[in-house]
């Protein structure tokens, strides 16, 4: 009997404990459920680019997941194998008829997924451009770097580089609006803020390398007093480099490229190349999840009928010279 | 003794309920505690800008709010009473001296918060810039209009009212950045898209209604055939409504103007006003917040020393006509 009672008093001990402690939990719990920034598994968001393997947009789908795992949904990774827009268009209509919860998609072409993407947004799926844009498309917004400033940030540097002084080359893809303005921004710049510096040539690498390593050595001949020289795109930036480690100018020319493929980074290592311009590309992807999400939810300025989200994102660029070269090899 | 077992039983059944109860809730707790997110009340975001009275900050306050309730966390909003840069200063010093969790300031000075801005960053206090910028600061990010492309969309919007012809006037303020780039934005794509339109005068309203009045005024004189006015601020559409209602023209020449203050919405459902460009406040507040979150929990790419966040978010414009203005009344 008097075991009994004991177990009595211990069990409505433990038992207001419990309830005590199930009251604590549930107020907390209350206060999370209102919290709109958490998804569920069930909603898939998936992000389509072209030529899928490359190494370029891991960094990219790392945000993107990054983003994904922060608001527990879940993602996809789809695109064209190749470097090819019909394919691209497939795998995006493959991806909408699979009625996901956003895709955020990286074109090759600035036009050709205008239609696909109008059936995305006309049957409720939201849409994010990234990396590089249709602007004419009905997607809800655009994340990717601003060439343009990419630009100025590259004569800014070049400028450091060679003490404000000297010519300078470019070698870019003329016929490409993004290098166009990579040009531009470099151009205005050295002009407006440098009056010691001159932009002397401005010569088409075609974003091959040996066709880039003979401009370089074109305008090293015509410009013999070059002292620098701003590679639009990669391919570009290691053939610039060749062309001076072939005619053993690499100590005279300061070469200023674009990305982080591994090719870059290792002329960065071997003080070829002076610096590169490194994409966010991870803020491309993460960002771009956020913003799926929030046209998913609908979580937007419902006091009117204004667009939902900002309409550009920026995700600007950042300078890797050789005391930062490490941290951009693939981990 | 059968009541006492009876009270044991159904007081083990109860204690079994609450352990599973507790420990189902236990489960999602762990689920969401994984969710960055979410932070706490003790949590503090303050918003800081200059006139604070003014109608103009309340989208974007809501914004901010809207924001801390989705991630949980508080907001408080501070700022100078008057149109003074000094008092912006003291109050921003206020404001860092109780340690917030991150500071969203909008500046009436591109420059003259610089100090104080750095001050907070190297005390650790994330910073972004939201609506008005200082470029040069050591603030992370800015989220805001980008003017040129608001120039572009009224021209654009001028355009499709005069169906692409005709002679066009600008009012503005010649001696700030932001309305000479909208004024940019205007000229550029009537120039370049509209060969049958033509941007025949720019003047200085001050931002002031009777000058932007006399302004357009002197416009509707020296040229009798003007066919729209677009006004880069508030006070000048005001003016110009002002100035072709007294000259009985209000049918006869489009107005376009800037942002959703009550006088122009006024104008805009009295049909004196066409259109206007209404900001995308609301944005600014809600992601000014999130950047500062993100960069409040480090929730940021963590493989290299890139910038941690976007360098600039453009919040975009929307059009306001007859069509939409109620739902931009504050309700």
């Amino acid at each position: 009997m008097r075991i009994l009672l004991f177990f009595y008093l211990l069990l409505i001990g433990l038992f207001v404990g419990y309830v005590y402690n199930y009251q604590t939990t549930d107020s907390i719990e209350r206060e999370w459920s209102e919290n709109e920034l958490t998804g569920n598994m069930d909603e898939t968001y998936v992000m389509v680019t072209f030529q899928v393997g490359i190494d370029y947009w891991k960094r990219s789908l790392k945000g993107f997941e990054d983003a994904a795992e922060a608001m527990n949904v879940s993602v996809e990774y789809r695109g064209a194998t190749q470097y090819d827009v019909d394919e691209e268009i497939t795998v995006l209509e493959q991806v909408i008829a699979k009625n996901p919860a956003g895709i955020a998609v990286s074109t090759m072409d600035p036009r050709a997924l205008n239609p696909v993407i109008e059936n995305a947004v006309d049957a409720g799926i939201p849409v994010v451009m990234f990396d590089s844009d249709a602007p004419e498309s009905e997607a809800y917004s655009f994340l990717g770097t601003d060439n343009y400033n990419a630009g100025v940030e590259a004569a800014n540097k070049m400028a450091e580089l060679l003490n404000e002084e000297g010519e300078v080359g470019v070698i870019t893809q003329p016929h490409q609006l993004n290098h166009q303005e990579r040009t531009q921004g470099f151009q205005d710049t050295i002009f407006v803020e440098y009056p010691n510096m001159k932009v002397v040539s401005i010569k088409d690498g075609r974003g091959e390398q040996m066709l880039s390593k003979a401009a370089a050595e074109d305008i090293m001949r015509e410009y013999p007093d070059i002292a620098g020289i701003f590679a639009t795109e990669a391919n570009g930036g290691v053939g610039v480099g060749l062309a001076t480690v072939a005619n053993n100018r690499q100590d005279l020319i300061k070469i200023i490229s674009f990305d982080t493929g591994k090719g870059t980074l290792d002329m960065i290592e071997d003080g070829v190349i002076s610096a590169t311009l490194a994409q966010g590309t991870w803020e491309m992807g993460y960002w771009s999840l956020q913003f799926l999400f929030h046209l998913q939810h609908d979580i937007v300025e419902q006091e009117n009928d204004s667009m939902p989200l900002p309409r550009f994102v920026d995700t600007g660029v950042t300078i890797v010279t050789k005391e930062n070269v490490d941290s951009y090899y693939p981990q």
